[in-house]
């Protein structure tokens, strides 16, 4: 069966995002610092429709984390738009075209149809919580893997209720010092490091979610 | 000069110690859950008079830190025996032959006579805080590398103060859910990785503290 996977850019303090998250600004005061390894990357940039970065180790995970990749699901607030009822204008961080180029799903509690973007990104929303969320994205990504995007809830719950079975940490070497955390309130899972990629800005760590 | 250095095993989620710590049980509930890979090596039997152990790349670390050290420096709670003033029959935890074969300077409110040890270890007690102690450590060490023992609080107030050069990190695929953490209350040090050795039990990482 296609694999239940994660990956996420988290500071050697724990946090995904600084403090004084807000809805413009998601990732929180310092939160961008956790990204600057891959947005210089040519991976990145390509993903996004732009030229240039470096070829390097960290390029080469940027492209290896969406390979296999048949659908994606991600929380609200990674989908952005604020919360409560939907403000149907507002269509994701992502522009016309989002990087993803697969049916995405969004954990929601309202209701909203179906968004097709271009490039072969549809956004479907899903207020019958993570189960059905999976149920719908292995269907959707055939013998493709399933990828949670983020942000940190999604992926505490999918971790939590043992239906992940890979977690990509990429460690950045910051301290945020406050924020928010991305392994708390998640059990205690037994994870095996199978994979390790180092490079002078971000150390790759990914672990195999053992099942009982 | 010499380097100033520690080294410590961290949970995933950032902590050093479980919950519940008591003087008896430094390590807390689950704590010891962070240094079965050490104890699994040839190299940490060896130093603690011990036969068997594995041969790993895990070994090689164990053995890797303490090349070069000339000097110890280690807080109250690390080497034990309760708060307040000292209680003289406590000699620390290791016995009459502690694995240190060095001097090591103890940071405490309380003065006590120094006590030496077999095998080369002295316990010196240092009032006068971790600049004091640092300059003790270092005229002792001589052309050797000073090294935080730890714990957590002494290895903060180093870091904190800007007087680590390298903080190498063995990262425990453990959740302990809380307890007590390392990179906290550290402010925004520069820390860049310089080594990484991966096995399936851990992933060490070492920083250099890259002063302004």
């Amino acid at each position: 069966m296609s694999s239940v996977k994660s990956q996420i850019s988290v500071s050697l303090d724990g946090f995904v995002a600084g403090p004084s998250q807000t809805v413009e600004n998601p990732l929180g005061e310092g939160g961008e610092r956790l990204h600057e390894w891959a947005i210089a990357t040519a991976s990145w940039r390509e993903q996004h429709g732009k030229e240039g970065g470096r070829r390097s180790p960290d390029s080469e995970v940027v492209d290896d984390v969406v390979q296999g990749v048949g659908a994606y699901i991600m929380g609200r607030k990674m989908f952005g738009g604020g919360q409560g009822p939907w403000d149907e204008s507002w269509a994701g961080w992502w522009g016309e075209d989002p990087p993803f180029h697969a049916p995405v799903f969004v954990l929601t509690h309202h209701e909203r149809e179906p968004l097709p973007m271009q490039g072969g990104t549809t956004f479907t929303f899903v207020t019958g919580g993570i189960e059905s969320a999976l149920e719908q994205a292995r269907a959707a990504a055939g013998d493709g893997d399933v990828m949670i995007a983020g942000g940190a809830s999604a992926i505490q719950q999918y971790l939590a209720a043992s239906l992940l079975d890979e977690l990509y940490l990429h460690i950045v070497p910051v301290l945020l010092g406050a924020g928010e955390r991305l392994l708390e309130g998640v059990g205690d899972p037994t994870l095996e490091p199978v994979e390790v990629v180092a490079s002078p800005a971000v150390t790759h760590v990914k672990y195999r979610v053992v099942h009982a």
